[in-house]
């Protein structure tokens, strides 16, 4: 969440839980924490500028930071990003599934591929399986996952003391999964939550990764560089959504806010926060990101095609700066400029009073170009204690976001009402999930 | 933690947290949970009658249910069993480095090696690696965790906001593990917590498994099956882990006990309690724990030498039956009457007031028996508010426990003065680790 203003005190449940009451006391529907399973070192194959600098070097594990904000709230949803590349799925569905339980049907699951060669490395890989592999791979663990969630029906369990009966057989089956990546039997041992399964949240933008995202997702993740963008691949994505049956699936594109009592007083503020750019901190998160050392190349000197193609990241930062330069072949330093990465203007940033802000994000949200934001933080907590003072109440009373949860669980507060499954689930489980 | 008295209420994070509190308010150093990657199926290879009995057929993963019981507690140790077989070492490594963070220095790491057929089923593998072969990997598995552990130095974050400087880059090594079952290259993202690292405890008994108890275990789980045995097993081990400098280590057998507010009442109790044990739930348990259908044989019929030899579960199950029926070559009735599995007198148990408790306690602990005892439960949170509000006190009056927590870490609170490293770490991580 945070990406930048480290201090120590983030290694500690106090900052993380005080994030999470501002959160709900925002009514947000839900706090999320991406991921990364290796330090970014592929910038000239070294991590000390990124420990000297804090480039996301400290990477804590999500869930348990997660269950640590949930525990200091009641309504608030928890998304939590997880690798379908270097986990097992019968590990994850257990997590989750437990995490469920725990935190009263609040969860959802950010559905990653991992992508850079730091994460191979550290789980004994020699290098990432390539873009459209991995994704492969992931479909099948989607596959298993669902499919032990489904695997007890709601009601199963009787917990009747008299007659000693825990819970039906014939209500609990088997997965018996046996596919090209996986193989996980079953019976699973973790029952179904409040709100029957976590929500699915994903983030594929390009290609492979967007048929996974309409596919799977429930909520999507995005980055619109603009507001004329935006609007055009809101309307195709929703389109084909619409088309595919998926018609609650939220889109919400990542923005940053930078808020103040004045305009004048945010303005400032916006240019401070431009001034803790360094270009350096842009060439460490490009070379994780897309899984390249920027290090190896000039400035100045033109990608090639092929190039362009080796690059195993994520594609839709690379197809960013291609579409914003214009250029068929970008520059490291079109990429720099324009993948907005690690300056204070990465996602559209809305600068201003709360009036300003809430100006600008109802000419996203009601002019078609989004159906809610991934409000992004520039520090944390001081940047969503800022949205949530001044901009939340201005949304409020002119009736754009919720002044109370909807009911108790995530699913119930975005409206999704149907749940997806595993295409190879058995009519009994889909029975029981419609119930 | 529940052997009996499942009902659906278990499933929440209240009922958790009221035992966390239970436990806590008694000045336990910590909670303590088991696990199993699989439902008991083994016994006649079906799991109608696991799931109709509840006989451990719902597993939720301990590590999200210790979160829920340490965001409720202050001081109280959350051990978690977590396993080295089909698990990565990364990912362990930054799951418990960052609940210890979390959990300010309160967490201690379980560490087994799986054990079944249904447990190696749902992670894709047609059978489980074979006994000693586990235990090889479970000790490389420990070199790569520990390793990371060891990678930030005490001290390594400046986080200065005037130079903009998060952590010294020499302070921050990479680990570079490259061995026979992993690989695994760091930089680790998780610095170290209050407590340095988590606790690590162990349970193995037999050969194998005690020389990997011995080697890693900070706290060593036992099981013995009466005084006269534990005595002997005790300066046993103890003789052995003072000869290898591991003196800080503590040895806690698995007791029951069953306290009212008189001595009939506590028998009363007993009986009830025996009386709702179930042949069927031994064999159910008895085949998940050696891993062995035991179905498959008529009650009174000896297993052979090279039965016993095939046996990859659980060995010190099989060498307590070999050794209580005096028999070389016990009977399948004998597993039942011996291993106590799924009995109320699966451990030694402690009947009477608190004062018989108390006394029969003391014999073990000031006789040379244990250095302290893990308090297995009937039923929860039954048996645990029981021991806290009638045996607690009296141990207390008689200066034989703790009034009040020693410190506000897990390892200050249970005497850990020495850390245990890896063997391969170098020196400098060594002066990172006695600092």
């Amino acid at each position: 969440m945070a990406t930048s203003g480290f201090s120590h005190r983030w290694a500690s449940s106090d900052y993380y839980q005080r994030i999470g009451r501002t959160l709900e006391h925002g009514k947000f529907h839900l706090a999320f924490f991406d991921d990364r399973l290796g330090m970014p070192d592929r910038y000239g194959d070294d991590y000390a500028l990124t420990v000297r600098g804090g480039i996301r070097a400290a990477k804590l594990d999500p869930v348990v930071v997660a269950m640590t904000i949930g525990m200091a709230t009641e309504r608030l949803g928890l998304g939590v990003t997880y690798s379908t590349t270097y986990y097992e799925p019968y590990h994850v569905a257990r997590l989750f599934a437990t995490m469920d339980l725990m935190l009263g049907g609040r969860v959802a699951w950010n559905v990653v591929t991992s992508l850079n060669d730091a994460e191979a490395a550290n789980f004994g890989r020699s290098e990432h399986l390539d873009h459209d592999r991995r994704y492969d791979r992931a479909d099948e663990f989607m596959e298993v996952v669902l499919g032990h969630w489904a695997t007890w029906e709601d009601g199963a369990i009787l917990a009747d003391k008299q007659s000693g009966v825990f819970a039906e057989p014939s209500r609990v089956r088997r997965l018996d999964h046996d596919g090209q990546y996986f193989r996980s039997r079953g019976p699973f041992t973790v029952p179904r939550s409040a709100q029957g399964q976590p929500v699915l949240i994903q983030a594929g933008q390009s290609g492979r990764g967007r048929s996974f995202a309409s596919r799977w997702g429930e909520l999507i993740f995005v980055v619109y560089p603009n507001l004329t963008i935006g609007k055009a691949a809101y309307a195709d994505m929703k389109g084909h959504l619409r088309s595919i049956g998926r018609e609650t699936t939220s889109i919400a594109p990542a923005v940053y806010t930078v808020v103040a009592e004045t305009r004048t007083m945010a303005e400032d503020k916006m240019a401070f926060l431009e001034g803790l750019a360094k270009p350096e901190d842009a060439l460490v998160l490009l070379s994780e990101v897309l899984n390249y050392d920027f290090a190896t190349k000039p400035l100045g000197e033109p990608f090639s095609d092929e190039e362009l193609d080796s690059i195993t990241g994520i594609r839709s930062t690379r197809d960013r700066v291609v579409q914003l330069s214009g250029r068929r072949n970008p520059t490291v330093e079109d990429f720099i400029k324009y993948s907005g990465r690690a300056t204070a203007r990465e996602f559209p940033t809305f600068v201003g009073s709360a009036v300003d802000v809430a100006d600008q994000m109802e000419e996203w949200f009601l002019g078609g170009a989004c159906d809610g934001f991934v409000v992004a933080a520039h520090s944390v907590p001081g940047s969503y204690e800022d949205f949530v003072r001044l901009v939340i109440p201005e949304l409020q009373r002119r009736g754009s976001f919720q002044k109370e949860y909807a009911g108790s669980t995530l699913r119930e507060n975005l409206g999704l009402t149907d749940v997806v499954r595993a295409s190879a689930a058995p009519a009994r489980a889909s029975a029981a999930l419609a119930s």
